[in-house]
């Protein structure tokens, strides 16, 4: 897609749609999907319009400080792009635009583990502030070797996924009969014709593979990958020991209850993000906002709280701070940025949420975002 | 439907697909219709979707055991089979299909008293525990005649079914001109070309009759029938006879109230089905899982119970056992993998299920059913 | 409508279409609209939905007794016809074919003072119990001479109808350039080519006509008739005025408000019927069924109480009756009946209800109405 | 549109239609539209619906009277015309319509800043009741310089706008590629061709341009002009300042908290404007009916309350006045009522709205709007 048809891309749902257009249909439908029946994927965004914002007037929004403080760290913006895997599938730039993308926006970068470029060549690329998210291996040696490579390359928190112990069933891959790397059958290769750029991208590119591991990537379908390397065994004991190794700040991905809010805080966890995956592990987990303010409650004078989920305009973000969030995260809007139009896809995505928060706020009558409470929102009747 | 193509149905939906093309148009509406205007056959399942589950994470889960103790008897899942009537008419394997399915999924099978095939014959089929299902026949003769065979033929369990004192208004059995056994009309004839596989086996079949009775089935709709031949009357001083006649294991099922469920306590059944026959008697009834936890509070130190009615998921499946159910039960799931593939299509079903509480679990952070309570579910706001 | 395609309308919707198809579009749509938005009518039904009824099991249903007493008077049924006016206008049997099936069924019949029969050719039709209802017309004189001609006649009760004291804006009408009696422009008669049998009995029928005034009708609209012959300055006072003039049974209808059936029930009223008159007067009136309980809890000792508004199923009926209402009434139901086919159509509609009532009654194990209770009901959560 | 049709439009839909057909699209779009997803546009009207109105019986309503007093002022209805900007964008007639219709409704005419036609001579065309609405300029002697012409002209009232310190983000105007005055590139000459009658009177019309502005008026976005011109830093301090040199009748518009109301009075406004600004500035603002209640509890004894968005039936009228509102304003059923047929289109909204409200109170049982409560208003279970 080209740069002027993406500035013209007003809000995430219409970079949804170039992401539809531009990547071939299994690809689109990775990103798109999410388990069972899509409720909780859903829901995740449907949730925040059962809630309304109260403005507030004539406060004088001549000048609005969007920036904030996360882990001790100034950010630009109270958003940041949520770790997300094999990013080349979605477009031969893959995770070298999304970490551009990023530091250009001022906001911290989150590295996957299962990243299709590795952690080395990101962090060379930009002087941004960056994450490196960890699943659990099976094996603990390989677990330490990423510890210590991440930290060598200078990413500066560690981001532990709790909520994929396992896979979720995402029906639409199977049906598609996607895997990682992508397996081309008849039915693959027709659906291909609908989508030649990105196909002339993928057939002429380097091969797709989990860039941070050693062996090389197998084509199965995530379910089994997963099964296959991740520890669906790992404890809180083991979080523990994840945690002495590591020795720095660390945030836990994948928490909705309060009492695991709470364990982790007790454990030494930096911040929490509120998170199901998007909708794409277990189907009618609860939206992360729905959940946000007793967490808050719980926690929020210990750690840092991120809500991950569903955000896609910037009165979804101003919602989660009123209710105490520190921060947003989210992956599909710029996945679809990505998927539809490369780096500027993914600038164009960061610079939609960068415009609508700096405006939403002016809006509430907010000049920073210490000014948010809970007074500002409100369940509709 | 080939193995092949059943394999291939990734959820309960995909199979109902499957049986609307294979079976005849009557006899599909017959399994998928309600009553009335169908609003609590919808409202079985839609009610699941209020609530969400608030999964727990780094539990360990590494291993997950899906089994429960129902009546003293263990189970492999936390689910079984409805008993439902007349199987041979949706696939001309019948309750041979499913009983086998059953044992081979390890939980209890449920025989109707109005089979379509004798509980002889499937008492001798597989090793699995079965029990047996007893409407209430006028004549009390042959009440006891069905004790006795039933006893005799090893089933361990009786369930009474109460909410069927007589039939209610299915509107799409008229409109289709069904009966039991079917007569065809032209219209019938007409609607069975869109149904050849059906039609082949339904003509080169077994007559289809009710076959634990004596008499032939006669033809005629089933309101007729149960008025006819069903005690409208039976009240709870016959259910307390009945009990003494059994003298052994004994659930009702179609209980939606706290006081019946007190008073079947008191009476002495040991377990509870929460049910309102599928939304097939009287519309407006309550979801069963809107009923459920008053009635586990009533008398849930007491006996066991069962919730049936509009479980399509694995989610469904948690979310009552969160809500203090020992196990649940369905009919469709299993019939529409009937009508669409026979054997291997119930199997299917099963499998559905079985692999879906044992992932749903795995992704609750929860490793043995015992570990489920009510912290794992709430009303969404 | 031939008799057998009547007797295959399994429901009221289904006399609903025959309506639409028999009738001219303008009649049709006079019967079937609502003022403004139509939000009160669609509410007035689907209000019903919101309620979840809770059966009672294995309490002996072989009899079933579905009879009530009103106003001292015994009922088959717990339901009976709304008033409504210039019935010939949808059929040609007119108030004779409600009249006729109303004591077939072994209900009360209700005249609307705007009949197209008069008060007397009525009365000598059948025996059954029959009561005449009034609007309040600007000249007293006509007001006195009316109850003498209802009390001469035989009318048992007077129903005072309270919420038209002027039109509401129904704006079906207009766009259909209705009137009462119809007149016939070049849309009409196109629409009339639609309508062929409605058209010819309209055309060779006897002129329709206002039967109880002694003018001849003009054709105006329904607003500009009520404006220039009802009082809409008509008061408690007034109505004091008329129950002495009356002195027999009295029966209020159209009260929303717990405060007017409480004035209702000081000035001598015995039964307060709540209705919004079908939604056709002021839409986003509520829901009768929404403000039965607080209105039986006001007057319930002192008055009867009759639900009028949206009644489509038996559930509906025993809904109503679970919160305090002694009986129900409608007026669509039967009116499709008639439009759809005279007196066999209506006779259709009141068997749909009075087999609804007493199957539902034996499905929620009630064997006589007294035995409803406030247990049996409850909103969905 | 003729006269004939507009007559034929029996609400506020209707006119919505014949300003789509009659007007180009980009200016349709410009009314018709909302923020972001519109969904603060589409609740301000749907919030409405969650009220129900328990009218009250036999109170004698043969005399209706609609009139309030409002900043000391009579009105002959309890509605006026929210201020707009630029109506000769709609058609050619623009402001005076509007103006000449008010006076003739008997209602207080309000003048936006942003007219095309100027304050002076919108003065000196009726002997109506005007205000005059200001956003606040970055330049102060220009609000100084309005001050005091709007004083000269003999406007009572200053309505002080807060809800736009910043342009709204709507994305149909930069999809049409809409700007005000309009400019014409390919895409907007080809959908002219399907608006002749306003395309005429636009070419052959005087330029249109903010008529109270001594400069022309350039063709930029709405938010470009309003972030070039307008002071997003203006506060209550400004606003202060303000009522010192207006010195007279003062309200403020666009006001959604009760902490903002309350300083609002504190400071010496005579009337609060509860308003989102018709759902054109933040999304997922609450709808005005929804937080009425409390602003009125909150100063409704020290101040007027006014409700503006998202009425269009007499009902929604009556609903904010039983909740405590003195009046209720709206802007888009003038403005379609204008594009659809210039002052009688804008004539036909207010008979509309007038006919309604007489309508509805009789319904109501309302004689005067003085006997409105909140008694007649609940929220729908």
């Amino acid at each position: 897609m080209r740069k002027s048809k993406l500035d013209q891309c007003q809000n995430i749902e219409d970079l949804r749609k170039a992401a539809r257009r531009r990547a071939h249909k299994m690809v689109f439908d990775y990103i798109d999907g999410g388990a069972d029946d899509e409720k909780t994927l859903a829901g995740n965004s449907s949730a925040f319009d059962k809630y309304s914002l109260l403005f507030r007037v004539l406060t004088g929004v001549d000048e609005v400080d969007t920036s904030i403080t996360l882990l001790g760290q100034k950010m630009d913006q109270p958003f940041f792009c949520s770790p997300s895997a094999g990013n080349r599938l979605f477009h031969t730039e893959g995770e070298r635009a999304v970490a551009k993308a990023a530091a250009a926006a001022g906001v911290v970068y989150c590295l996957s583990t299962l990243s299709s470029v590795s952690m080395e060549e990101i962090a060379a690329l930009t002087t941004g502030p960056k994450w490196f998210q960890l699943y659990v291996w099976k094996d603990r040696g390989l677990v330490k070797e990423m510890l210590d490579r991440a930290r060598a390359a200078g990413y500066r928190a560690l981001i532990l996924t709790v909520d994929l112990p396992i896979a979720g069933n995402r029906e639409r891959d199977p049906r598609n009969g996607f895997t990682i790397p992508p397996h081309y059958g008849p039915r693959q290769t027709f659906e291909a014709l609908k989508a030649p750029f990105w196909t002339l991208d993928y057939l002429t590119g380097a091969p797709i593979k989990y860039a941070n591991l050693s062996a090389d990537t197998p084509a199965v379908s995530l379910a089994d990958f997963v099964a296959e390397q991740l520890h669906a065994g790992f404890n809180w004991r083991d979080a523990e020991w994840l945690l002495g190794e590591w020795n720095g700040p660390a945030v836990i991905k994948g928490v909705v209850r309060d009492d695991d809010a709470r364990q982790a805080a007790a454990l030494g966890f930096n911040a929490v993000m509120i998170s199901n995956h998007g909708g794409r592990q277990l189907d009618h987990s609860p939206a992360p906002i729905d959940v946000l303010e007793e967490i808050v409650q719980a926690v929020g004078d210990k750690v840092e709280i991120i809500l991950d989920g569903g955000v896609r305009r910037g009165t979804d973000i101003l919602k989660a701070l009123s209710l105490g969030a520190t921060a947003v995260s989210f992956a599909r809007p710029y996945l679809y940025g990505l998927a539809g139009g490369g780096e500027p896809g993914v600038k164009r995505a960061l610079t939609i949420m960068a415009e609508a928060v700096r405006r939403d706020m002016a809006l509430m009558g907010v000049r920073s975002l210490e000014e948010i409470d809970a007074s500002f929102i409100r369940l509709i009747p």
